[in-house]
């Protein structure tokens, strides 16, 4: 499987950290200091996950080596829908009038990207697709609560677009050398550390902390583990791209694979948390960095819970 | 793949047509004729998408050959969610204390169960997933408002269970020839026909009629496009299983198809529309009506739109 081209989008309107101060409480320094945020993007009224999927598609298209009316599978990665009936896989292939395609939006919480990659994978290996378009998208300020002292100042907004192929299109192509997901709704006692009622009461997270230990855990165990697989080990990567949920979280498992602050991306300082897109919308940004042979391994942890890996090669 | 057993839920609460004479207006009378349903269930308080996938999975159990622990893929399918976080397959791994499972819940509106199939067929060719569970849940009624007068008498709400393996594993599991899923986002305007809104309104059908001519022409065709494509005819088939929406639609479907009332399965009578989760509890209901070499053929339509067909041969 190759990457193709990605793109990302991201609201205009910025909240600082000393918005919350008067809304939940917390200075700038608390949440700066706890979360490594100062700032996230909040969506407009006019906005929400399937407009913003959109809108990341557009910016993904330019570098694209073949049409979008060219894709035969789109995917949807999303925990905070706008709609789940016409959904963000739906939304896309409206806009873009996409013929012929098959079409569904998934989630495994903010694993739901690598989820959708693995999915990918076993389209392209049953020959039932050649070229996929994933769209990651949170709107997470849609269900948060600003006043809510335990998460209302994590959540950010923004989507992530991502086409990919069976065979290598162009020498930009990015391999994908493997991808992995594991559900792990049975360890601890999810129900309890964070959750996303739609319609009653949206993201709840009473027990972060059971959230930060377990994601502390996986994300480094997930990224070792694929690494095995592969014959290869932590010298041999690159970038390690981590889901950004809290800069302490990231800097543990930095801690953990034992390699430098210059190898570990971060965007959670201006984006906050930004669900199953902060890893696709952080490739996007680094992509230009990214030389002939570098090796990018992604690493994610999700509510619900899940985790899931990739190992990319340029 | 086979499937090795099959199981559904209903809550007990019956909701019959007369209720919604003081709710939106409609008598017992013209419900029926209109949609031919007569009652549907409604789940209780305490009861959600989760719970019901639950209680499915425990009627599928019994009749399946090997352990809930041994599947390897679990898919829940819903646009219905009472949690997009710890999410119906979620629910169902944590519940039933599933390990080394990959775990994601997916939705393309009523077609969802359908492209569930379809997702672990690609997870069977890339060699992930040897068994899998696929879980259709749909939690209408916290959706739906009753006093609309358009829709809210048309939704029910229930569950199924799936146990799929990719060999053969008891005489008694049914073989599936062949599965296919469209997406149908580009076709006319599905924004202004059907759509559900989780925290602003929920499930909304300012033009059914546009869905309806939909159904009518793309749940024919899906079901005639594999048998052509699997080199059989309508007269191979010996039960039709279509999407519950509307038995008009029913009607039309098998006018279409030119077969008898006696091979077009029907509950929607007693059920309302259950959306995903309508054609595998069809497919329960009558799985042991169906004898040796007997096949099996479902078709479903869904908002945003979508598509997809199935063919199973005992």
């Amino acid at each position: 499987m190759y990457i193709n081209s990605i793109g990302y989008y991201l609201p205009e309107l910025i909240v600082q950290n000393s918005y919350f101060r008067k809304v939940n409480g917390l200075t700038a320094e608390w949440i700066f200091s706890r979360t490594g945020i100062t700032e996230r993007r909040k969506a407009d009224p006019e906005e929400n996950t399937n407009t913003m999927a959109i809108e990341a598609v557009k910016q993904a298209l330019p570098e694209n080596p073949y049409s979008i009316q060219d894709v035969d599978l789109i995917i949807g990665s999303t925990y905070s829908p706008y709609d789940t009936v016409i959904t963000v896989a739906h939304a896309v292939q409206h806009k873009f009038n996409i013929s012929g395609v098959k079409v569904v939006s998934v989630s495994a919480a903010c694993s739901s990207f690598i989820n959708s990659v693995e999915i990918v994978e076993g389209y392209f290996a049953s020959n039932k697709a050649e070229s996929a378009l994933i769209i990651a998208s949170a709107h997470n300020t849609a269900y948060g609560n600003d006043s809510d002292e335990r998460s209302g100042h994590l959540w950010g907004d923004g989507a992530a677009a991502m086409f990919i192929s069976k065979k290598r299109l162009s020498e930009n192509d990015l391999k994908i050398l493997d991808v992995t997901t594991e559900g792990l709704g049975n360890i601890g006692n999810p129900h309890e550390s964070v959750f996303l009622h739609p319609s009653n009461g949206g993201i709840k997270m009473p027990n972060g902390r059971d959230v930060f230990i377990n994601a502390n855990k996986f994300m480094a165990k997930g990224l070792e583990d694929i690494l095995m697989k592969n014959s290869m080990s932590i010298n041999d990567v690159n970038y390690v791209i981590p889901h950004q949920a809290n800069a302490r979280i990231i800097e543990n498992v930095r801690i953990q694979l034992k390699i430098g602050k210059e190898k570990m991306i971060v965007n959670i300082d201006k984006l906050g948390n930004t669900g199953s897109a902060s890893t696709p919308i952080a490739l996007a940004q680094i992509k230009k960095k990214i030389k002939h042979k570098d090796v990018v391994g992604i690493t994610v942890f999700g509510g619900g819970y899940s985790s899931g890996a990739m190992l990319i090669e340029k």
